[in-house]
């Protein structure tokens, strides 16, 4: 039998639509389970300033649908020293928490292992983060949204680059990976897409980029084109490139950095139903007695994954659609 | 080597948004492949009366956002009789093509498997409905758009009946699955799901959709109360469930059928995406002599399933969330 | 010098998108005077309830964004009756209210107008309805929202009624008046609109519903038909009319109840602007010593417009477009 | 009677929402008034180039609801010679068209303009932009979707800065005029604007923005704070400004710079309407006789303003808006 009777639960790293929806299904949980749940404000900073308070089914009424946190969250460098840690685990000692859940990505989970030398609890993490750069699940809680964000604003590109016969590049989240890049490129029918994957470009090194340009400009019709880019692949971002090109080139290529839009808005379905599956299934983990472990979704079924894994990097973007876009959506 | 040198493509049934997506998909890899591709109109009905074009890469720029399907769709009572189904066999041969796609649910599959005593060539479904039961594949192309387009209504009920503490049903299409209600279901927060796997109802059997109400209503706080419905789950529908429930408890229960909205619109991310790799996956599937086939997704995985057990109806609702939501959603 | 020290507000009837807008200016305007806010729930229920609260910006912050009413609304039968009325008085005098801003449509300012014989203070009406049938403003707040999700939903059933060439019914909201289905018709390229304004059906009355609809046969490529229909048009609604339609032409017609989706979702940027000027120019006429007036914008201006003539349904729908349609649509 | 027999049509300069339904709008009423049309792609350079072709009704179908512009646009620098003015009369007399129907902005109606001394027949402009800055007319067709496609993007941006506390500057488009700055600004709820009509800001001039966020620091429970500026008030516009600013307030403030998404989308009933409006009374205008006029619309009422004066810059934004942001938008 557990003994699980009270839990803190925080957001942390960059935001994700359906953190809402997770920390409401794991109150929900919870109170069904009969344990109390602490949240916890501004990621670690709560765990450190001590900014806490009671989390009950009424406080995440109608939440499932807000982006954004009801808890806020934030980077915390002060966990990054041992004092840090030390002061976050002692506030939950003295909160007599026998577990913490962590919201958030990779470098998130790191931050709930350096608390772990100095906490008698249970620690959990949960993959929040549009990104989908956490290893042990097949998808990350934003990721979907994001995805459909990007689209969002691509089609509507498409409309103006369309009127206007017009190369745009549109940059894309993603630090070091190309998931949303590649996702939104092939659902928005990019002509090229540049992601990490495919090798990051230097500084005026355009032959790649020029060369399927070209082939299209052959090919009648062709009234747009429109590369997807993720960022940090050249010198510069999407601006730089779009006026290399420009030069290259002898058209406009105009640029468009869809930067933090990706991170708000309501979240889609698909995000909501994992952020409620993954919350109900860490509690019910925790009662197991789960501890310094990620709660993910593989193949449609939730399971656990150690935290110290999930930064590998070893989760690849699949290969098949990358190809597929590189035969085809030139012709 | 493959001998294929023309394909034929429609969709049948219900449309399904992600449906053009899958067209273009098809299209897009059998060019790349040097395979021409003949479009027909209006589901099997184009077969019958020789209702095709031709359909080049330059047909499909800038249709894989679009909701509807640029070959229109349709049911095709022709096909049931042998007479039909011989002359559309007749039709696939006097055009000299190799093999049919069908994009479309299970009963569009039956009417390719009528067509296949008297075809020679090569017969490949694509699973194209909102109703997501097809089994063989984990989701059908259309099912997370109206998934969405269920929640974008239901977020907005939510609104209204929060600002005036009502009770709401929402009636969501899914013929005799719930598929499409759970998830919502889930995915807004409902109060309460109906669906058929937790048992139709029979007339002024309320018992177990009062129970729960009554218990919500002595929680402080619960400001609305939002029932999701498939349809087909009382008889008369939502309307005759909300007036005899508003009878029985005194208290207006308002219904509203979402209806054909959920077969429109632009597809969602996961919809386009799927739709790509399903139409290139089957094209190349044909290449390597697939027949009697549904293209389907599995664990993120492109597969083939027989034609024949795409209907049997095996493919059931995650248990998971809908106890979750039994246990929980109430609190 | 304005005497206004302390003032109320609710929300009353039907909610429409916007009434947060309308709240928060009425705060921050207020709180810029100097003025004190009292927000009474659940409209005048909450005066003869006595339940309220303080509104401070606070309260406000990051609320133009969200459909409903934070305030909650509600009819008020009490109100009809004198004991209600001075009961209603008694609590703003008791609260020592120097003025009652009240938000809703022309029924609810009937209840501002049944408490003032017994009430010292002011009263101000502010247009808070989807149905724009107010006299005195150009367009009530709620009425841009409810077109825009109007729009929405049809252009998806413009899609599916397409792919599947079909006449659809859609039935929206509006009382007694014809604004939504007028506009809403207009916008997306209705080929029938169905108002008041252009006279009531009676059952089984269908020629002059069936005679655009057989012109439009004959017009080579027209794939979809869609009738747009004003809600108490036709008895049974749009329901009735689709079944009628579908005996009497041998093609079937299918129904769409829009129903209480256009009352939700977060106001369109008109209504967030309307709302947000006229609930400041409201607090700025209270203190002018406005009384038993209703703030309207009429020609981009803001103006009063006294509250016992805003029910008197003179406004009309514009001619040149309801015109325009019948001319031209079926072309 | 009208002797108008045949008349051109073209979109011009930026693209905007609703150029489609005007383009359809002109189409519709030109076939009922027996008047065939003709469309030219790419702007004036489709009349100097020759690329057209005749619109019927049924190649308008269904465009009410695309972005974009099914004509394409593009600027068109050889007009600016009389070369290309004789060239562009030329093809219009050849074509022997009776009038040409310019949609763009003032730019594009100097276009029509240059070709008058040539041209025999009659130039009507119709107000497409999405930016508002044309005299004679309240709003311009494209006006209101830019604002909500802005601020559907600006209200994403709340949801991540209220959960990482922290201050953007979103960047949207408005040439030389504050319109979509201010009407999103306010819209958004915004922190603060900054637009032409308040003056332009030289590097390093920050104290006017860093007062009011100072101001709003000391405010409790303050948790974002979103400047909306218009492009070109700052020099390198806000990327500099947050750079700056970072440096000078010593936090960290973001640049979302929305770009070209502004443009597309589908456009909302108000541009569809307007756009359906004008193109109707565009045409009943033209058999009137009118030449050199644009056809807008004052205060609900369709009109005709000269072609020459739509470019002097007298439309001012609504200073009572401006001035109530400045007042108490920061409590």
């Amino acid at each position: 039998m557990s003994t699980i009777k009270r839990i803190g639960v925080l957001t942390s790293g960059g935001d994700a639509p359906g953190m809402n929806a997770c920390i409401r299904s794991v109150v929900l949980t919870a109170a069904a389970k009969e344990i109390e749940v602490v949240g916890f404000s501004h990621g670690f900073n709560g765990l450190i300033d001590g900014e806490h308070r009671t989390l009950l089914p009424y406080h995440v009424q109608h939440i499932i649908q807000l982006g954004g946190t009801i808890l806020k969250s934030a980077r915390c460098p002060a966990l990054h020293t041992e004092d840090g840690a030390r002061t976050a685990a002692g506030t939950l000692h003295q909160l007599q928490l026998d577990a913490l859940l962590v919201i958030g990505g990779d470098g998130s989970f790191r931050g709930a292992m350096a608390i772990a030398p100095f906490y008698k609890g249970q620690l959990i993490g949960l993959p929040g983060t549009i990104d989908n750069d956490v290893d042990g699940t097949d998808a990350t809680i934003g990721y979907a949204t994001a995805i459909d964000t990007a689209l969002d604003a691509i089609d509507k590109i498409r409309d103006t680059a369309d009127a206007f016969e017009r190369i745009f590049l549109v940059e894309l989240m993603g630090r070091h990976s190309g998931f949303i890049a590649l996702s939104a490129g092939i659902a928005c029918g990019a002509e090229q897409i540049i992601c990490p994957e495919l090798g990051l470009l230097k500084k005026g090194q355009l032959d790649s980029v020029i060369r399927p340009i070209q082939h299209a400009q052959l090919i009648k019709g062709k009234s747009s084109y429109i590369i997807v880019m993720a960022e940090h692949c050249y010198p510069g971002g999407s601006t730089a490139l779009a006026a290399d090109l420009s030069e290259a080139i002898g058209i406009e290529c105009r640029a468009c950095v869809l930067g933090h839009i990706q991170r708000g808005g309501s979240p889609v379905g698909a995000d909501r139903i994992l952020a409620t599956k993954l919350g109900a299934y860490a509690v019910e983990q925790l009662m197991q007695g789960a501890h310094l472990m990620m709660a993910g979704e593989v193949n449609h079924q939730a399971g656990l994954f150690p935290l110290e894994l999930t930064g590998e990097g070893k989760k690849n973007i699949d290969p098949y659609l990358l190809n597929w876009q590189q035969q085809v959506a030139n012709d």
